[in-house]
């Protein structure tokens, strides 16, 4: 699957999430938008645990009854993305090419996942930080990835990718999501999600091969320094 | 890391675990057991919000009292273990030689882990059965093995391993261990989980690396024709 094949289904999936925000909110402009956003800035300010969805509804200038109909409590605002994430990876994995080995269509999948996610950095450093202080929300982070990973190994089966091939590539790609994501989220350098993508796929490849980087003898050699200094 | 030390690391921390035991439970014969085995039943029987502490007591004709000596609480039964097994792998990876790749000490951990669950396949059966009727333990499952991959990935970098490579390691070996955990449960032919870890990684290197399984296009073209006829 080709770069420019992952950018038209993004812009393809990106022009269907507009048209269905702009057909729920005719009564109110962007009220997806403005919630969200009055929700974010309350968690950050006082925490989930002490917000309400009527100090959010009033936050953003619209009535809990608005609110309601975009979201079903108040933990829906920081996942309501993860399905729509999750339909994204499964139909890309599914559209892939038959002549595209399975990790290849799940990694082309993730990063036209990170490629939607990049677009949204902001949105996503603030929301990983709520849900870095709130344990009731870490688990509902799991569920969601181990959902996505599940999801994903059905899409490969559905591709005549048997087990345990298909729980394992779908496993790994997770991991790679995973460890790429929390880079991205505390990486000052602004590299691009689905470059960091790519190279923790790159970097997993030498792992699991059991090659090493040639900076770890010296960060070996450092990391004794230290615990011997300690 | 040769199988030789791993049996060796076993067996010293399964004696340290009976010796624990042992002390633990001096007024009352193997507690532990027969509270762990009372419980387990209850939970199959009757489910495992439905069933109490006075009850699991009582089925192994123990107090409730010395049910608290031995778990926090009735889904401890379920995973003290967990505890165990993370130490057991964090210093398994801590103490391979040096000359041993990251992805090669975190396999024998696993296997090493896999040994000791190995001895106790119709607990961990039963357990998974309890498990996957109650979403609340499946969400302390994922828990329980998000720590395992942050304990193993900060024990790598104790080895000196940097980041993303410590990181993937970890969760790479997760991954391994989670699929091949759910073959050995379900399995029919009763392979042994350290085997089936060891496959497991061999296949997530044959998946990473790109390349297919010879099963994969007969399995395609049967997949294909299934959904045809549905």
């Amino acid at each position: 699957m080709s770069v420019t094949d992952i950018t038209d289904i993004v812009r393809r999936m990106s022009v269907a999430v507009i048209n269905y925000d702009r057909a729920m909110g005719r009564w109110e402009p962007n009220a997806r938008g403005r919630l969200e956003q009055a929700a974010l800035e309350l968690y950050m300010e006082r925490g989930f645990e002490q917000t309400t969805v009527a100090e959010i509804a009033s936050r953003a200038g619209l009535t809990e009854r608005t609110f309601f109909r975009y979201f079903a409590d108040k933990r829906e605002v920081l996942f309501w993305g993860a399905g729509s994430l999750q339909e994204f990876v499964v139909s890309t994995v599914a559209l892939a090419p038959d002549s595209v080995a399975p990790i290849a269509a799940v990694a082309a999948a993730l990063e036209g996942a990170g490629a939607l996610l990049q677009e949204r950095r902001e949105f996503a450093r603030q929301r990983q930080t709520i849900i870095a202080a709130n344990p009731e929300l870490q688990e509902r982070e799991l569920i969601k990835l181990a959902s996505l990973a599940a999801a994903t190994a059905a899409a490969l089966r559905q591709r005549g990718v048997r087990d345990p091939a298909a729980s394992l590539t779908a496993e790994a790609g997770i991991a790679v999501f995973k460890v790429a994501f929390e880079r991205w989220i505390n990486d000052t350098s602004r590299r691009e999600l689905p470059q960091l993508i790519r190279e923790s796929l790159e970097e997993l490849k030498t792992v699991t091969a059991g090659r090493r980087s040639p900076a770890r003898d010296r960060a070996r050699s450092r990391a004794v320094k230290r615990s011997a200094g300690a």
